[in-house]
């Protein structure tokens, strides 16, 4: 859960504004430049009332009757998320997870960069996957602090994701993007978020017919 | 969003249950037998009323003031999410992140058995991927069909992803975890997840100094 203290929008308005981000920068690749709640809405299942809600916290960016300006509309949003600029990424774990997400095409035109992938085996050091050559966990917490280097993937087995987390969050890492499967505990203002496929499937079949 | 006609659970707390399990299988890795509610919180960072809140909803599982019996607790949470079977999935996209997907040992005994793995490219069709030979997409329907597969895995481009999840769906799949970075629509009788990275990403930067 991401520490909320200091802000008034709640955390579930911020988790959907990506999504709200991703689906008008398809509307322009559409060439399209102008959409409207109900658009957005249909295409992400989502109301238009909660869309228009959500977008109040941050002053609409809309006027009644006319629709969204899709160029406007991004441009804000990139604003409120921080991704005006683009921020640096360290990836943790050259397994296949980690070589899958150093080889991912679509960090880069969305506000992130990997600058590093790190992997504790000799084997795999040195081994070049993608644009990347990996390097050594042993640099990990120097590289991260003389880069100023925020945010982190971690692609490493479960078991050693909690020990590799508290060195990240001590060289300074304020924002993880766990993909081990397990839950890691972090300072409280430190962000983090989870990708278990598995999860995701469990949640769905307890809908599907056994 | 899940289609939740039908019960009365939110599904909110339908997806907090596989967390719980994936927490108490740790559990019971480090050889404990039974926990609490307060301890359950602690490791995912969820007060310990809404667990017990969450739980009551299948009866409870606990006794007051003896805790849960983590095998117990575990038997039972399977049976509501139906993972006490093993469900087949495909996995369609045989590029890096499929790749992955398919050599990923986390799913198996998590209730999970990937069958195929499809690919339209024909320099990929034909290739071993672990333990998979890619299938060409032109079998899929067929195959899903005759093996009544109802889950899928979707890590095709993004261009692709709407008309590959209408032709599963078509097919008979009724659960779609979708790695492409889009927003898809189902039919509301069809589950649909998506894993998007950036997606979390761009959720944290908001609460980092940017």
């Amino acid at each position: 859960m991401p520490d909320n203290a200091g802000t008034s929008i709640p955390d579930i308005v911020i988790g959907r504004l990506p999504l709200y981000l991703r689906a008008l920068r398809r509307l322009r690749q559409e060439d399209k430049q102008v959409t409207s709640s109900h658009e957005l809405g249909q295409r992400l299942d989502i109301s238009s009332a909660q869309i228009r809600k959500d977008l109040s916290h941050f002053g609409g960016f809309g006027k009644q009757g006319t629709g969204y300006q899709i160029d406007f509309l991004i441009e804000k949003l990139q604003v409120v998320l921080k991704i005006n600029q683009e921020w640096m990424v360290v990836v943790i774990g050259a397994g296949n997870l980690g070589s899958a997400i150093s080889h991912y095409r679509g960090f880069q035109d969305r506000g992130f960069r990997i600058a590093h992938l790190f992997d504790v085996n000799p084997a795999v050091i040195g081994q070049r996957i993608g644009d990347f050559v990996v390097r050594p966990i042993s640099a990990m917490s120097e590289t991260i602090r003389a880069e100023n280097i925020k945010i982190a993937m971690l692609a490493v087995p479960a078991e050693h994701a909690q020990s590799v987390a508290d060195q990240l969050v001590e060289a300074g890492v304020e924002a993880i993007l766990n993909y081990a499967p397990i839950n890691i505990n972090v300072p409280a203002k430190v962000q983090i978020q989870y990708i278990d496929p598995v999860t995701h499937l469990q949640r769905m079949t307890y809908y599907l017919d056994g």
